[in-house]
């Protein structure tokens, strides 16, 4: 590990406890029965916390829908050839996909990061970042996916644009992911960290049969195997290494930064949630920062939110990933801070409390 | 049942189950993998179809929060006492409830009805509708809530909130209520609608401990004995008047007309479904143009939501009224708008389609 990323790691403080009571009583004094918003009121007070007991704020915010593409595609794990990943992403720069549609319904900006498409793609859009790792990932059925310098350049490089977020005024950074095949290294990562077993928790992503369900558990069996140094080390840097992708390491980094800068972070669903769990490895106060917005009916993603503690707010059946979940969870964020800063008061209100 | 409410249950017609393929087609050919988009895309069909064929739409949107007493709060049956009503009725006017807020958050228009508050409330004021039938209901636990003259004008007149609605504009209509004690009227209505037992699912409402439960069980219990007639009649009409209440009957009306319209229709929590519930004994055809917004702790939630075959949208722990659940629903109906009217199809976006 260099120095850089110990440093992003050192710098993510927890909230400070303290701040529950203060915030709990706002939110407590407001013209409705108390915890009668439910996790509206849990998000403000998170939001309260996180942001060291300012007025919560879900606004400006910005998606980032990071793209890569991965070795084990070559497996025949996923229902979509490979060079549908380049194809999303010229359509997310023509502003026609889920994600667009979404980010324009919720208000939110887009931007879309290339950590390593196989192809070429435009060199300049303005809704485009370009950090290109690799035309995809290794295959890691045969071998670790990156090499940790490269990891760690793309975790860092994930921090930077939640850096460059923040400096921007961005208050909440939504992740999102497009990658044929993700879900395979995602899967491999909830069983490296969270110590499950392919067979149990491996789904059919974006539509795979029974046959390639069967496939990709064979892959992600191999995966662990010829990895297992990286995995039974522990080290969060050599897992995500060894079975992550271009965009679960920038998206890792990006919630990593988001924590250290105490932004806002929604987790979208199952891939960026193993995103997530690495962030989470390498220091667990980034807790404190994110939201987990959508369920995922994947089956391992049950199973890591078991793990992980966390409850995500919405199951609405999205199976996209992009960041959709991400962005329609913007609302109930924006909605928390919004109770929480402009509700009436008991006292202001002249309204009578409850037993 | 006099001749206008005859007349305007039979100008509710049911979606036409022909609209449900190209609805489908339109859907399928969007750059995601098929149903991805989970519940947005179910969303967006029932508004394909209720609109004729017509783009989704759901705005403009405006709420009705229907306000009236109940002579049941006599019993003991809330944590609140009575003039609350009233007092958060003015705290509506002056903008500071969780309804105000989340209102202006999600742009929606919101207008109060007072439609039979105990006590006096302004004459005048932009966001409030006077159609005050009483100054609260009878005790139903003596008799009926209120006669079925009183009940069938009701009923119409939420009819004619909708078509004034329509008149100005508006394409959703959002459910909203206040009444301390309306949970036990609620309650009652769906032991009586479903065949359910006030002691298997009466609950604590705003926030009653055990001795209070147990007394709006008995209340309810008894309610239900001395309305034996009506309840055993099965007459809508008859029911809705002995174990209603004026918000109720308004917004079972308001949703009767907004499905004459082929307006959509998002319904409130435990409250606004229980008026769901009667509208749809009045006229099953409702459940095409009507959206449950969001799910409610209320034991008897659970037990009404089997009955009507429904699925709510939301569970965000919400248990305050007003429209609270359905205003943050209608950001989903926008958004699946969004998503059928404006997303890239395969063709459009170059994009390969899956197996």
């Amino acid at each position: 590990m260099t120095d850089s990323l110990r440093q992003l790691l050192h710098s993510i403080s927890p909230a400070d406890p303290a701040l529950r009571e203060p915030g709990q009583a706002r939110l407590d004094n407001l013209t409705k029965p108390k915890g009668s918003l439910g996790r509206l009121e849990e998000l403000a007070l998170k939001m309260y916390m996180a942001r060291g007991g300012e007025a919560p704020a879900a606004d400006p915010a910005r998606i980032f829908t990071v793209a890569g593409d991965h070795g084990v595609a070559r497996e025949g794990v996923s229902a979509f050839p490979q060079e549908v990943t380049r194809q999303m992403v010229l359509n997310f720069l023509n502003g026609g996909a889920g994600i667009n549609v979404l980010a324009r319904t919720v208000g939110a900006e887009l931007y879309v990061v290339n950590a390593g498409v196989a192809g070429p793609l435009f060199d300049q859009h303005p809704d485009l970042i370009q950090y290109k790792l690799g035309d995809g990932t290794n295959n890691f059925t045969q071998g670790p996916a990156m090499d940790e310098t490269t990891c760690e350049r793309a975790l860092l490089f994930g921090a930077q644009l939640a850096d460059q977020a923040r400096a921007d005024g961005i208050r909440t950074l939504l992740t999102g992911d497009m990658g044929i095949a993700n879900t395979t290294p995602s899967t491999a990562l909830y069983c490296a960290h969270l110590g499950l077993k392919p067979q149990d928790i491996t789904g059919p992503g974006t539509g795979l049969g029974s046959e390639g369900v069967a496939r990709k558990i064979d892959a992600i069996q191999r995966a662990l195997a010829v990895n297992t140094d990286a995995v039974s080390s522990r080290d969060p840097l050599r897992v995500l290494a060894a079975l992550g992708g271009f965009e679960l390491a920038v998206l890792a980094g990006l919630i990593l930064g988001g924590a250290a800068n105490r932004q806002m972070i929604l987790v979208d669903g199952f891939i960026s949630t193993a995103a997530y769990v690495s962030a989470w490895k390498f220091c667990p106060h980034v807790a404190d920062y994110a939201v987990l917005s959508h369920s995922s009916a994947e089956p391992g993603y049950a199973a890591a939110v078991r793990g992980l503690g966390g409850d995500p707010l919405l199951d609405l059946g999205f199976r996209l990933g992009e960041g959709t979940g991400a962005a329609v969870a913007l609302f109930l964020l924006r909605s928390a801070a919004d109770i929480f800063n402009t509700m009436a008061t008991f006292d202001e209100a002249g309204v009578a409390e409850g037993d």
